[in-house]
């Protein structure tokens, strides 16, 4: 790779048929690139084609665009092309747990998360100093009642458009977001809920978690949608517990699960290698 | 260890207070016995108090129970005393699945789970030549209706009674038992649900798995109650898995954390070290 | 896709450039066929491309391969090429342990591994009876000196060409293969270390784990080469344990690991997802 | 348990024999205590009895002490008496690498861990902001020759004997301890090491770990013993990562299982569930 070359990202959907990666690498070899990393899938659910390709370029995007726009057409391909590892601008909705934001902003400070985060909005202002600690702006408007809760979620669409958002986290924000609000953020709110979905759902996982005595509790990174906790799961793990585990107990274990599944959910987006498929997700490790 | 030492396996429970350790261990003394293993749970929930330790005594047992006997009575306690390692006589219903049996089977044969096995019951005669090889007696039982449903539960019953069986396991037998027989066995009757509990209880929950597109397939071992799926869980494991796998696949996948799941619960109900705890499991590993 | 069409498995090795699956693809699409699976690799350390394809396609595997060919050529690619799914000849070597050969005997038995086992090949005559019960050949030839060594080995590699083998797996031989039989055997021998490698390479390495007193005990499944333990390794898991636990117990306990281990080995390797990268391993899981 | 008790941890290390619990168990009864937590261990490699009880007892820890005292007497007892859950006086060693003091600080002041950490020394200003948002002492001293280097171990010994430090965290310190140094600190200095122990011990160990192609990474918590990463280890986890990754790659994957390694670690050992059995450790979690 010489230093002229673009790495380029890009992401493809269309009904699946046969010739659509030759076309496509033929698009590729035109602008004289090299395709450093490529995946595929086909869904037997949807009978739709994804594909994830990293092209090393010399060509403008632009010109790399132009050459794919016939390829597009012939197959009525839904794609995204980008520069690879460019920061995606990120909202973050927090309350007052630290643990995930800690961690994504962490993260992001250390570069290992390709996020740049022009604001967090929280309904406490408990991580005001941690925002300031990573000079993010940090904005608190509480939330106590339907009024307060609908200029909260006005001041999210305002904050989406005036910083060009491209994903919303929900980084344990604890509210759930009105269906217009699900609706204008359809597949870029990404939301952390602390148990192994679709296992306790709504209020209070752990508590449920320990009344049902599960062994092993978890974390779920998914999309939000307007049916509550039951958005496209994008990431899921879990931690080995026992019967001796309170539920304060367990709510602090299962912290590290959160943040790492949020984190790992939030990476992969950013990377372009999270797809929708249907009710499901394709994610391009 | 002398040859002539007993090496003795005591569970107590009774309402927690204060001087129980001291006086079940001053028996213990008493008899000339050291502890090797030793393990104790108070539980919050239900204000009980668990334990259980192996003893190795020159005492023999019921030498052993007398001295016991007064703390038994000062404290309420409700206890077992056995033969560490003596062999559970275990009743395995199954149907045409194959995978749980064989590791069962294979592993008792091996030496690594203590279970004495005098009878394989199934609706199907799939597992006949299975059963076999390892010298196991099997019995073929259709359950087509109600009527050859009724037989098999009372077939289960009578073996029950016949073989002095101290434990059923449903290794994935796939039927639902009638309430009586959850009752008659309560307690002492393991099932191997083939997801993560509580999510994706009754039937498919590999399909239900696929549908929902989770990340991680689990199994979980559980006591069975009238409530379908919803008894006290003894163990659970996931296995990693993504959005390229079939139903068909995911069961694949998932059989090796069944057979695990299972095994461990078997293993550890065999040696003493479960105990019922409301609707939880206290597990001594 | 239709009952005519075949299902191909096609590996490609060669210099990295660009234009190569542009070119592959090619060839796919002028046979009519559609990729259902596709991954690559660019290794930096070798320089090298690694590919595997899977395609439905209704031409026989000798067109697909003519199709081939100036690709092949043009690009100085090694390749293999194969029907999708067609069971390895393997022959599996073993000494008196039987979790593995049960193990891999099971699983291809239910369908699950892409094997067939023209003979097991032992220096004990313990797994006798288990070969009997899936109706696998099984010779026994002991080996208690150099020259019975010599005679078992000379017998490997007459069995290895009476019976085609493609593959030979050590499932827990416990003996050290001679220099020029690793040599013969170079990328088709695949054994089972019970260790996480490099960790406690040589003989009784559970003792070893036990003195260091590790707090997971591993295996690794790897190419054997006349390096004792450090061919390539092809696959790695773990589990947990402590301090209470004897050499003989983390050697119970670590035979699931095993069989697991060495279960997805083989399968990778049967399903050609398993290339060699210099000292490394390419899996296309 | 009434506000006024105390909850008090005990930990006993002796030769075992018959009664040690009893006795013990004994002083607790005397003095109105409860068990709310114990766990025993018999080594059979060192013939040591281990022990580890928490007591919620009315009695100042002083009475408590001498009710024990007879008990140590008689058995021979080495033992430590502390309050639950007081702060251990933590001194933390640091280099560049800020992940592993991120974590230890933000689960310290989140009440996760009880530490209280009177100072970070450090051969580099890097984690000066860190240290200051935390509100926690820092030093730095740079070490670029044997004179620097034992400046600055003269500082340490320093430190600890200053702020009365009870255990030295080597967090990614990355500097070799001199012998004297480590003897002085013997039992109280806990090092993260970046592989799975005992692979790839010494320098670069994600690089060897590329090197020879693991399929998993790993971190070790141990103790620090002048024989290089040779200390009894208390903690391992592993992550599985494949061909792909770069050691670079490898380095910031596995960052995540260092700090969850060296917490886990810290952690036990601040609530004195952490005992030496010879070259191995006993961990009572």
């Amino acid at each position: 790779m010489t230093t002229q070359n673009h790495h380029l990202v890009l992401t493809l959907v269309c009904e699946d048929r046969p010739g659509i990666v030759h076309a496509v690498t033929g698009a590729v070899v035109a602008t004289g690139g090299n395709i450093t990393e490529s995946q595929q899938f086909a869904s037997a659910s949807t009978d739709r084609f994804y594909m994830r390709i990293q092209v090393d370029t010399p060509a403008a995007q632009e010109q790399f665009e132009q050459e794919l726009q016939p390829v597009i057409d012939r197959y009525d391909i839904e794609h995204t092309l980008d520069v690879a590892g460019r920061p995606l601008r990120t909202l973050i909705l927090a309350s007052t747990a630290k643990h995930c934001v800690n961690d994504l902003l962490f993260q992001t400070d250390a570069g290992n998360l390709p996020l740049e985060v022009p604001l967090i909005l929280a309904n406490h202002d408990t991580l005001a100093p941690l925002a300031g600690f990573y000079e993010v702006p940090f904005e608190h408007l509480p939330v106590k009642g339907p009024e307060q809760k609908a200029a909260f979620e006005a001041r999210v669409l305002q904050a989406v458009d005036e910083h060009d958002v491209e994903l919303v986290v929900l980084a344990r924000y604890m509210q759930i977001l009105s269906p217009e609000l699900c609706e204008a953020l359809a597949g870029r709110c990404i939301n952390i809920h602390h148990s192994f979905l679709p296992g306790f759902k709504g209020a209070n996982p752990y508590r449920q978690a320990h009344t049902r005595g599960v062994k092993q509790i978890g974390a779920t990174a998914h999309f939000v949608t307007s049916d509550l906790d039951e958005g496209p799961i994008i990431e899921q793990n879990v931690t080995r517990v026992d019967h001796t585990r309170s539920p304060a107990e367990l709510m602090a274990i299962g912290q590290d699960t959160e943040c790492r599944t949020l984190r790992q959910a939030v990476g992969w987006y950013a990377q372009s290698r999270v797809l929708l498929d249907g009710a499901r997700t394709v994610i391009f490790r």
